[in-house]
């Protein structure tokens, strides 16, 4: 059911970042289920991982590794390591273990990240024995093996990749990413991988990937649950001939900076497009705040409230439960007789009541397309955000409720 | 589909307070769509209202009527009378003139009330039309059949009451109300009517129906949505001979609060058991907490969190799912080592991770039931709080997204 997307974009391979995909047959046979990446000597790496106090044991190791020099990055589907304590640690350190030792590298330069079912063990074994595969696989050019082999149950894989010229020489940024899926007993986990062959000190690295990540992955919701294995990884190879660099300012620096962000963006809302049960890709743009926050909080007010996903679902311009949802959101001191509210470019609410010019007629026909824009103008100041959701269909109770059945 | 709700009670009438029913027509010929309350003389009237910014027309009125002195309540099914801007809140004014005209009260001394569809015009006339009928219907041993009028989509009426002896004089509290329903193009709207026969001074009256709102109304939860149109009142008659109450304590005014709170808890549960499409009652309790607020903040995290109530309506022991939205409810330094979380009186998880006597028989019995207990505790400190809610369930989709088909 994703909504607007494609088959995957072509992904141009990253000099000094390969990619290995092997099976372990964790959850079946022959399933692609490892996905190894390997970064060439001198790569900057960062992260940023979940907020959920919960977080999963790979996300643990991987946090406190990535400030390190990391090499491997080391994936697994259908076992997610999470809510297994103390044991599901010494399963993630194990298995990073096994791969420093087979590539010649520390343990601690192994990052560990798992998606897939919670709170059973890691078939630890299983891994192992997929590493050598793995390894002989690795290989630039297997970003699209690599974006099918992270899936869990998406629908499609999710990939986005950019080039540019600068001094005639061509930098290039390529990213997968996996969405909201969802394996008996389990929760939604986002992974993303981008890397470039860009030299970027740590610093201005990190600075990147919280900037691009707080505009795209960190826009998006589904249904407003955190996974407890959320990760998004930025890499540096350096392999670029350009100089390093050092400072989040130049020509340099600003075109890597819009590359990242697109590249950022079109992941986020590739996972958006394929999220659970959606039939409609949603964007709520919340303009005129006073400050950034209260745009946030009207935007999730309105992308999460139930009424207004089912709303959604339906293709009915029910405007009444968008203003609810804004009435709600907690600002302080909301006039509403300053606030209008569209449905794409009609004008549905203004002056705190239906606009006087808005027709059913006109809200139907923006809630019949499959990508959907709600603006509120608040009329307070000059914040704006946006965020990406989508309805709330039978197929996600379905795909949530019944998957025992 | 309401879970464990059953025929009304008895209503006990409260001297001094009469309710009048009639038909006006609004939505359908015939139905019986407005509610008159009349308080006795000297009556202190109180009431709780809905913080959404957009808040209807008649709420507006009510808030500001309710300083005053007020006599009699008027309330209309059919049309929220919301969004609607001046015209709305000029409509409530005229039927709240005319009344007050029949009735030889001044306009002020009315407080208007309305719950239905939005941002259509309140139907004036047909209202007019209809009040002499419900003036003549006022009587004290109407409460059922107002339990009745006050419905949209309810499945069932919802009434309590109580009685206690003091000093050998009997007191009564009894009160009605109205849930989460739903009527093209509308939100759910939950009205509350609560009337005692003591006598209880403005200011002691208001706190305790504050205190009583805080612990029952304000702990429900169906979807997060928070309607335009909310109210809750509490009228105190003083038509009982004992003395006023014009404190906070004392064995009569704790007597009071007690059934005050028994039947605040009963009808706000009441409105939970027959929340849309609800399969499950689902009580959140969060124990442990170093403040009310987090104990509140980890107790909605769960009451809202779509995939726990799907998880919930499939009566699957997801409890992954359940640590996924404690460590995401956003409290500050949470030490997961300390938290254990409990499905009725099984113990499934401990320490950040799954319980080890946990087995997925004992969580399959507890979530087999209709009623079900989630107990989190936190192990930071002493504050304790407790939220009822629903499942989320297919017929909650189809409720909100298919009415008009």
């Amino acid at each position: 059911m994703a909504v607007g997307l494609g088959p995957l974009p072509v992904l141009h391979p990253v000099p000094g970042f390969e990619l290995g995909i092997a099976s372990a047959g964790i959850k079946r046979p022959g399933r692609k289920d490892i996905v190894l990446m390997r970064c060439a000597e001198g790569s900057t790496v960062t992260g940023v991982f979940t907020l959920n106090a919960f977080c999963a044991a790979p996300v643990i190791l991987a946090k406190k590794r990535v400030l390190g020099s990391p090499r491997y990055l080391l994936t697994n589907t259908g076992n997610a390591n999470a809510g297994t304590g103390e044991p599901g640690l010494a399963a993630a350190e194990r298995t990073c273990a096994r791969l420093a030792e087979l590539a010649g590298v520390e343990q601690v330069q192994v990052l560990p990240f798992s998606t897939g079912v919670i709170g059973e063990p890691l078939p630890v074994e299983k891994i192992e024995a997929a590493l050598p595969a793995a390894l002989a696989d690795l290989n630039e050019n297997n970003w699209a093996a690599a974006a099918s082999g992270i899936m869990t149950t998406d629908t499609l894989p999710k990939g986005a990749s950019r080039q540019f010229q600068h001094e005639g020489v061509t930098v290039t940024v390529t990213g997968i990413s996996k969405g909201a899926g969802m394996i008996k007993p389990n929760m939604a986990t986002m992974l993303g991988y981008i890397a470039t062959d860009a030299k970027v000190s740590q610093g201005v690295l990190q600075d990147l990937l919280r900037d691009a990540a707080n505009k795209s992955f960190n826009r998006i919701t589904i249904d407003g649950d955190t996974s407890t294995n959320d990760c998004c990884m930025l890499i540096a190879t350096g392999q670029s001939s350009l100089p390093e660099i050092t400072q989040a300012s130049g020509t340099l620096f600003t075109a890597l900076k819009q590359a990242v962000m697109e590249v950022s963006m079109e992941l986020a809302q590739a996972i958006v497009r394929d999220g659970e049960g959606a039939t409609k890709f949603v964007t709520v743009q919340v303009n005129g705040g006073a400050t950034h926050q209260e745009c946030l909080d009207v935007g999730y007010a309105v992308a999460h409230s139930p009424l207004i996903k089912t709303a959604l679902f339906a293709s009915d311009p029910n405007w009444g439960r968008i203003l609810a949802a804004v009435g709600r959101a907690g600002v302080s001191q909301l006039d509403v007789s300053l606030i209008d509210v569209y449905l794409g470019d009609v004008c549905i609410a203004s002056r705190g009541g239906r606009s006087p010019s808005y027709t059913e007629e006109q809200g139907s026909a923006v809630m019949a397309q499959a990508e959907i824009q709600i603006r509120i103008e608040l009329g307070r100041g000059t914040a704006s955000e946006t965020i990406w959701t989508t309805d709330l269909s039978h197929e996600y109770v379905k795909i949530n409720a019944e998957y025992r059945t």
